[in-house]
């Protein structure tokens, strides 16, 4: 029995046997074959065995996750699909006699070298494609298993190094009942990726992979991040109780997925969805979505290869409009640039992209690719309860700007004799400048929206994607939350809905805070909303508002905050907060 | 005549002929000596004429500009002096009887790949001296003119593309009465260089070098940002007149070098200096600095390839404390790393460096450096006034831990029987989290200096190096503003002394406000103390709190604010401003 702590990533307990994804050993000789023709038939099998897994994975990726997350796939089938790089392999096989692992080694290569020549991000991506498709082959030219995940055909816990896109998007969501690997953060694509499919998930645990053996039992505590590998029997049977407990506690949570989200003492809040694609409507539904309060627009813009053109931004804003039923969506427009480049926009290269040209920044300098957005959003506003909000607001200049094009826009659209409805505009609070002039602000806008993952980074002036200083992301800060209220004061004074799309809308030791300073709207990942509702349902509050004023007036560090809301939490309610 | 329009970026008019700096054509052809020996000795000459040369230049920038800004020379003579390189040189022109052109540039070549394909900063920086120098002995050779500044024997306006530290080192200050420069903003190198030698100095001008001649009489307008190529008679009698003016009101500033700083009812406020080395203190107090409100300790970590040790730091902040002769000294802990890395620290590359790990972040991590640099201020504090301030605070914690480390190693330099005196504890305001929770930091600190260059950066989410976004670098945003007041009046109702050393703080159109809120010290550039001296000493209070009072009240944007400073300035002065 060995015991290991790691980050908590995704909920559940899972107790399965072990399946190790390790990089499998690829390494070949080269050697003269004296039947070329025969070679090159060895190869076309090998490529058409990994079209055909390829295939099969492509199409159970776009059933289980959706189309934006199969395309990988495609991209990878397109890639064997090249007659002019196969060509080149299969006449070094003809010419010098060598084997087809060498040949294919050798032209791959020697792509690799054009692409890596190369700085621009959409090529270095194709170059992993090409990378992850050739291995695949040459594992079919050699025999080994590539330990696929896609080929996994009994419940297992996977247990890997990392996990990349291209590895996760392959597994089986009801064989895989939990997810352990070394590296990885709580906002890591595999912590992200586990969250959505449900399976309990346990990172960062450094070196997990070196303590494990294909089929050893192990124990994942999604909820503690505690990982045991060969449990002896009293553990086993300590997590299956564990086990079962959560799965009530997840049966009741469902009950609460068509009930409005009220306070123990009667307030009424409203909880809503944050989503990146259409693809995620119905999740949010089935997990008990009042509203969609963050469509992230930026996958319309980075998953291909050119701009969306207006009418295939205006076909999925419909869509998601039509799917919500009459229940509000808030749609953001573009946060791309930054760190979130778009390759074929060609900004430069930036030295600080948290602090640079992104956002409304970009789409005021870029009006072309603002104006066909906006016209997408208004002629969609006929088909729902629709709001818009600007991302990276700082002046009440770039606000002001932003709305005369959102007013040139629609009274092009009026003009064209198009039918649209109400819509309102509002931005995201995310530059503190913002914050300190909310009152401004708030007298402008029809709601104001706290994206509280960048307000946190720019006032502790720390990028959380860097370890060396994501200690000072601190939600829980007291001057974090000072900025909060001030958002939400001026929104109230101005009589409009003072809503927060960031994380922390959906934490369980920030919501109390939140609830106490009267917010009017949480949009969070769709997996969080139901235990949110009911945390509501617990909650007091004039307790929420007394925890709230302590926090503002007398704390002044993060972990004083956190004290005292797990103090207020479990006076109140001792059976579920310990 | 031509006029053309830049960023004024240097005081003072100046009407000089041109100098263009121009990149001299150093191609070349490549041919076979009959006499490889003769080729030798021309090449060996070619590098003695570069030695003499640098040995002038290094003696001279010694003098006029201190031992820091000579370093870059001492660097480019030891270049000429390896054995090695020029070994390989001779070598080859010896064996394959090539020129020395075509021998010199083969090799150098060959060191630039090797250099390139280092990723290491530091061995960047010598690349760029590598390839400087051989410029210079390449030029020898060709008999090509370097259009060396440091050459120029006659007055000149200086017309570059772009100036680079190593060029502008080599000015004769009393040479050069003017520069001009298509690139380059108001904090660009250039700017600071030419306001620290009193050059007059216009820059940004996009193509002023493909408009002026070698020789053109040319207007460099540094108040106004104008520059007048070819001008008429009448023109050149006006800017005289203008010259003239401005020089007599110059010497009216130098008389109050020696005052104190009151406003026009009384009122005293403090002009200190910021300085960046020990060669700085004594311009600061000709420019009438009543004290250190900065010292910058960054370059004892960046101008060698190793860490300072304590005695090497003790004896330079010993030195600034004797020099400023029991005026306060306030000297910053190392705000090393994220965008001023420190080569031989080995840190990783950040994402966004600005939002990483530096300053206070670092020193906390890296406790034997900020022990050491403690250790040296500590014992250096017997011989003067000593403030220490902690740069990047952005918790309640960080503070506690610096001070606990420094309480430590006062214990330790105490038991050791040094002398010690009193020091104060500060800290730089420039996160906005501090900002926020200033009432909670005033409690635990003496003083507390906002830190405008990156408060605003951090405020605004924009990095004033990123062109694209430069213009949200706003020191006038109302947002800005309120958060000064915040900390002010946090410092005030604690009872000690808010401070500001951001460039702000020798802003013309800030200063008004400021005073209005009633800072109590300004620490600026050197060359900024007497014109605001001079400002202050015209303002009364009372209407300054009534300005700051509209600013923090009815404003949004930043130029209603700076039509309002504009607007109570001209009205009470309409002599000095239009």
């Amino acid at each position: 029995m060995k015991m290991f702590k790691g980050i908590a990533a995704s909920d559940g307990i899972a107790i399965e046997k072990a399946f190790l994804l390790v990089e499998p050993d690829l390494s070949f000789t080269t050697y003269t074959v004296d039947n070329p023709d025969e070679e090159i038939e060895r190869l076309n099998q090998a490529v058409q065995l990994s079209k055909d897994e390829l295939f099969t994975i492509h199409q159970r990726t776009q059933k289980d996750l959706g189309r934006h997350a199969a395309e990988v796939f495609s991209a990878h089938i397109e890639i064997l699909s090249d007659p002019e790089f196969f060509e080149q392999v299969t006449q070094l096989i003809s010419q010098k006699r060598v084997n087809a692992e060498s040949a294919l080694d050798t032209v791959t290569n020697k792509y690799m070298d054009a692409f890596n020549s190369l700085t621009d991000a959409y090529m270095k991506q194709r170059a992993d494609d090409v990378n992850d498709v050739i291995k695949r082959v040459m594992s079919h030219l050699l025999g080994v298993s590539l330990n696929d995940p896609a080929l996994v055909n009994r419940q297992v816990i996977i247990i890997a190094h990392e996990l990349t896109p291209s590895v996760t998007a392959q597994f089986v969501p009801k064989l895989v009942k939990g997810i352990v690997s070394d590296l990885g953060g709580k906002t890591s694509h595999s912590a992200i990726m586990s969250r959505t499919l449900a399976i309990p998930s346990v990172v960062g645990l450094e070196n997990i992979i070196g303590n494990v053996h294909d089929g050893d039992t192990v124990i994942v505590d999604g909820l503690t991040g505690d990982v045991i590998v060969d449990p002896d029997e009293d553990q086993i049977e300590t997590y299956q109780k564990k086990q079962q407990e959560y799965q009530q506690q997840k049966a009741l949570l469902e009950k609460l997925t068509a009930r409005r989200t009220v306070s123990n003492d009667g307030k009424e809040t409203l909880l809503a969805a944050n989503i990146s694609s259409d693809d995620e409507v119905e999740f949010a539904i089935q997990h008990g979505a009042e509203a969609i309060g963050l469509f992230r627009t930026e996958f319309l813009y980075m998953s291909t290869d050119k701009l969306p053109t207006e009418e295939e931004q205006f076909t999925i804003y419909k869509h998601i409009l039509e799917l919500m039923n009459n229940r509000p969506v808030t749609i953001r427009t573009a946060d791309i640039g930054g760190d979130k480049p778009v390759p074929y926009l060609q900004a430069p290269k930036q030295a600080n992209p948290f602090l640079g040209y992104r956002a409304i920044r970009l789409s005021l300098d870029r009006e072309d690719i603002f104006r066909t957005q906006l016209r997408a959003l208004i002629r969609a506003s006929a088909f729902g309860k629709l709001s818009i909000m600007f991302p990276m607001i700082a002046t009440i200049e770039e606000l002001r700007q932003a709305k005369t094009v959102f007013n040139e826009e629609m009274a092009k659209v009026k003009s064209d004799g198009l039918k649209v409805g109400e819509i309102k505009i509002g931005i995201m609070v995310e530059v503190p400048s913002t914050v300190i002039l909310a009152d401004q602000f708030a007298a402008e806008v029809d709601f104001m929206s706290i994206g509280t993952n960048d307000l946190i980074q720019y006032t502790m002036a720390a990028d959380r994607g860097n370890e060396k200083v994501a200690y000072l992301y601190q939600p829980h800060n007291p001057a974090v939350l000072r900025m909060i209220k001030m958002v939400i004061d001026a929104c109230h004074r101005n009589s409009i809905p003072a809503c927060m799309c960031g994380e922390m809308a959906g934490d369980q030791l920030a919501i109390p805070i939140l609830l106490g300073m009267e917010l009017d709207e949480y949009s969070m990942s769709a997996r969080q909303i139901l235990p949110s509702r009911s945390l509501i349902s617990t909650l007091d509050s004039d307790k929420m508002v007394a925890l709230a004023n302590r926090t503002l007036s007398f704390y002044s560090t993060s972990s004083e905050v956190v004290k005292d809301v797990k103090r207020t939490l479990y006076d109140d309610h001792e059976d579920t907060y310990k």
